[in-house]
């Protein structure tokens, strides 16, 4: 059993004209990369292997969103530092800075996906269901697999309906 | 329209009790890496590539195997050489060494192919038709969609049948 | 002709207890890593490449000190900032934070040593002269290869003294 | 103390006209790669080292030798194989085949200088004696540094001779 994946909880959006949401993205494979920008291990790998899917993947398929879950050093990650992050480091896929919490550090999409740390790779299906949830280092190919197979998989919503004649997905 | 992998034609097998045949892999997705031992781009490559498909997927899923395609230095490639060069690169999935052709340079199974040359991956599917026929790098990412695509289709063989009272997989 | 390297000017220094100044450093060799925190190939190459120098010789004979020179997206890459990065990115060896110039964008010691951007690599010999100043990726090989002719030289003050019976370093 | 290298025992060359010799190359700093074509250590780190060095030093100043020392698999790393390999690889600079002893397994070379195994990197000085004799991977700011220092020494042969009025190297 997948559980649905709760909506991000998003103060305010990077490299987009419109906030999204989980929502209406359903029917796409959507990637989340929770990130830190002064993480050294999200931007020796994290970020490019975001930008990797992003490459690899028709963005009719396949979200991309980056995920800024600031849970230390609040003072250097502002929303500035951020952009001119996200500038000099060419990323150009939508970036969602998590929702702080007024009861804490970590921040109210981290909190509520419990995620252990940054990088963390988030895989929603096409029906909106979570389906990874990888801290540390995600192998490419596995990433790649997952994708692929999430893409087989019947889109959003369809339903395989069978009746006496024949099978049919609506 | 995907044809039929045509059927590998093998001098000589390594890391293998059994001659192996693609007939029998039916069912399975099969990654096929054609390679030679002194390719530079297999050796810093194809071959890591090949490895890592092997981690990546379950035996019972996934069969990968190597295919020695010499089609330069004859006398620098032997059987013996290989044998070397397999052992010290620790590659432990089954090696078949493509026959050579007594019409020229080329080996059969690369001719059969129409291999530009090496490295060069070969991905068939569980019905046995040939799905992926790349030379040069391929992006690991990109090989693991694929992969786990195909794995995501119906098993050789199997049928969705459905009658008044349900859908099975035969 | 090599010039004498004019002194670094300083803002605030990050991991050393004392100011350090390029006259109390005469007699070894000194690399100056001029750096930005958001800069893609400081943390990519220089700040690794500047690591390496510190690890691979005695720092009785080869100072290593970062120099954060802020040229752009000066709301981002503040002293605070500077702070959580060289934490993040387990930085030890001694940073200085390049003075802001009252007359615009570029730090005062950035723009004496008419540094083109970031990341460039200065290295001094033991008698404080420029002998080298490079931007962009300098190679690893190249750079050990300086700093060990430099190493070679007399250290900073002495003189080859003969006299009627021999030579000696004074 | 420094020993003097001895004399490399070839059995043949590639890559150069005529055989060379530790004595004529006298006044360079000479670099030896002994490796062995199957050995993936030396394909994936020791080779392109080499390389490294002669791209980064003038041959004026520095020479760099390949140095085929097989103490395994000899049916398969023959002559024939290892020119096949030396021009897919793009080895440009001279390469000796390590002359084999009648007694053992071992080159005669690799017994004299008693290396560990491939890849081990012998730097020679401009004097003629040994420096470095590393088995495994080199760091190549190391390597840089230490032939750095090396031609940074007085030229074989010369002699720093002082009398009453000035020190000169003759």
């Amino acid at each position: 059993m997948h559980t649905i994946a709760p909506e991000l909880q998003v103060a305010a959006w990077l490299n987009t004209a419109q906030p999204l949401s989980l929502r209406q993205l359903r029917g796409k494979v959507v990637a989340v990369h929770a990130f830190q920008m002064l993480c050294p291990g999200c931007v020796s790998h994290g970020i490019p292997q975001a930008k990797t899917i992003r490459s690899n993947f028709d963005e009719q398929d396949v979200a991309v969103i980056g995920l800024h879950s600031v849970f230390e050093h609040h003072d250097a990650m502002t929303a500035k530092a951020l952009e001119a992050f996200v500038h000099e480091y060419r990323i150009q896929f939508p970036v969602a800075i998590d929702r702080p919490s007024p009861r804490g550090a970590v921040p109210m999409t981290m909190a509520q996906y419990q995620l252990r740390g940054t990088p963390t790779l988030l895989v929603i299906d096409r029906q909106g269901r979570l389906r990874l949830n990888h801290f540390g280092r995600a192998d490419d190919m596995q990433v790649g697999a997952l994708i692929g197979q999430l893409l087989a998989e019947a889109p959003s919503g369809a339903e395989v309906h069978c009746d006496d004649t024949a099978c049919s997905i609506r």
